[in-house]
């Protein structure tokens, strides 16, 4: 939540200029993203463009090798009539620019506020339009491979060490054990797709109970379809006390197999692959909480979020997905 | 630069609908004021409202009883003319609301970006901005001490001390003295506006030439036109080598006296105005400087900056203001 780059009004207009979206009216720093630096921007506009942007610089984490990925997949599926935002194309058709050294790109801005406790109606669209996407990318041209997998989570807790786990909290180093057991799981045979692999309810807009923008495809990826439904249902089910909510559990499949009914095969592995889902998370906060200083400024994640939402889906098994 | 506070979807909705703003269509948490955080809210709007807002939650350094002040200044000076952004009332006429236990208010948002290297047609549109205000201001039913005048100043660079100002830089002491001679001025003859006391390029947005918003009105209060008019000249013509830029200093000037004419009494006064108002951001910066970890992750601002702009002034002299 940071920007972390200056951009002044002068060096924001010469770079707006390359693009045909009209002259610079407002530019506002936002306090999205943990590794970009983020402007909402305002043009007067073009016929072609819309006049509202998020401008995206790229600080870290980002290979720019991704980049045509990243961005070919939001204008792949923004064709489709997904609800993700397009890339505004420079003068010459690139999707990204290099400023002072950075990648930036200019993104359609896409109207809707992230919800905080889904309803059950809202999570249902949100599984409805995951679906949606999953079908869409089925002609999209690149593909990408999963940074995040079961198999990278495991070494990164590895890397954290029991003893770094135990200082967090006494129950993290059981983890890798069931880290382990996921990076076992075989997804390669499951339905593959583009996966937004990172669907937390930060990383949707809605309005009312409509989907009207899915954002921060920056773990997008080709994987099963089962492991971005899987992590959509750890991120989205679980209430503000850290409780299941079957109601919204429950909508969000249902939504999904609307549009896309699962295999006997992805059904049967569900329970396996959210619990291998949860651990991701636990993976990645562990190591942040073990990089970050007790006395910084930034929030840590709490790892043990997910380690109970890793009990609760070992617990249910596999009647929870049941059809 | 941050957005302190984290505020659901589901909270600003609820907010918004003491407003008569329709409905909630967007929230940004935007990276601007730095005791304040800030969202940047768009609505499907009403006849009245317009649909783009600023909401601001006050979260430290401000007075609750101030905010009437504040709010009401920025109410008077748009109704007559002034480019500054009004407040939206509630639905029962208030003009900010409590939250969590703290103030919020929704303000108009105006278009605009704001110069980093302002040429002198600019410097000129904001002179002429700035005394459009202070004649503005002449009704307006409240005052407000400054809280942060010369003999404020002096106090924090006391309690810095002199070798906690010397760990910063071996001339920052000499500053202590400086500050004694300005806080011996005495401004309350001169005539007397509500002026907003921090006019830095951050604070003003502008389309081309054009001053579209003066904004960040929370060091407002009564005091001498010419403070105001010199805490801006500190603040606008200096590049960015620190360099006195004459165009843009004297067009500032010129702009401001198209409508107000300086007394002889404020124009020989203003090369030692001028050198206090440096000596306030030398104060403030030492005292954040000192209270600033060394390895925060939060940019210190150099205190030095307005230590050599107080010796340009000094040096300078009477001959810089002669009409």
């Amino acid at each position: 939540m940071a920007v972390y780059t200056h951009l002044g009004a002068e060096e924001l207009a010469a770079l707006i200029a390359h693009y045909d979206v009209g002259e610079l009216v407002s530019a506002k720093g936002i306090a999205e993203g943990v590794s970009n630096s983020n402007w909402l921007i305002e043009t007067t506009g073009s016929a072609s463009s819309g006049d509202r942007f998020i401008l995206t610089m790229y600080e870290r984490r980002i290979e720019l090798t991704d980049l045509p990925y990243f961005l070919g997949l939001l204008d792949h599926l923004s064709a489709k009539g997904c609800p993700v935002p397009r890339t505004i194309h420079d003068r010459n058709g690139a999707a990204f620019r290099m400023l002072d050294g950075k990648a930036v790109a200019l993104i359609e801005f896409l109207p809707g506020v992230s919800p905080t406790q889904p309803t059950p109606e809202q999570a249902r669209a949100v599984g409805w339009t995951l679906a949606q996407m999953h079908l869409a990318s089925g002609d999209f041209g690149m593909g990408r491979a999963n940074t995040m997998g079961f198999g990278e989570n495991l070494a990164v807790l590895e890397a954290c060490g029991k003893a770094g786990l135990a200082s967090i909290n006494p129950e993290l180093p059981a983890t890798v054990d069931a880290a382990r057991a996921a990076a076992a799981l075989e997804l390669s045979a499951l339905p593959q797709a583009q996966i937004h692999a990172d669907l937390f309810p930060d990383n949707v807009l809605m309005l009312g109970d409509q989907v009207t923008g899915m954002i921060d495809f920056y773990f997008a990826c080709t994987g099963a379809m089962a492991l971005d439904l899987a992590t959509t249902h750890a991120a989205w089910s679980f209430d503000s006390n850290n409780a299941y909510d079957a109601a919204v559990g429950t909508a969000l499949l249902e939504g999904y197999e609307e549009l896309r009914t699962l295999s006997s095969e992805e059904r049967a592995l569900l329970p396996e692959i959210a619990k291998g889902a949860c651990l991701r998370f636990v993976a990645s906060r562990a190591e942040d909480w073990l990089d970050t200083p007790d006395d910084a400024l930034v929030t840590r994640k709490d790892p043990m979020q997910f380690v109970s939402r890793w009990h609760f889906y070992d617990k249910a098994g596999a009647k929870l997905f049941a059809s």
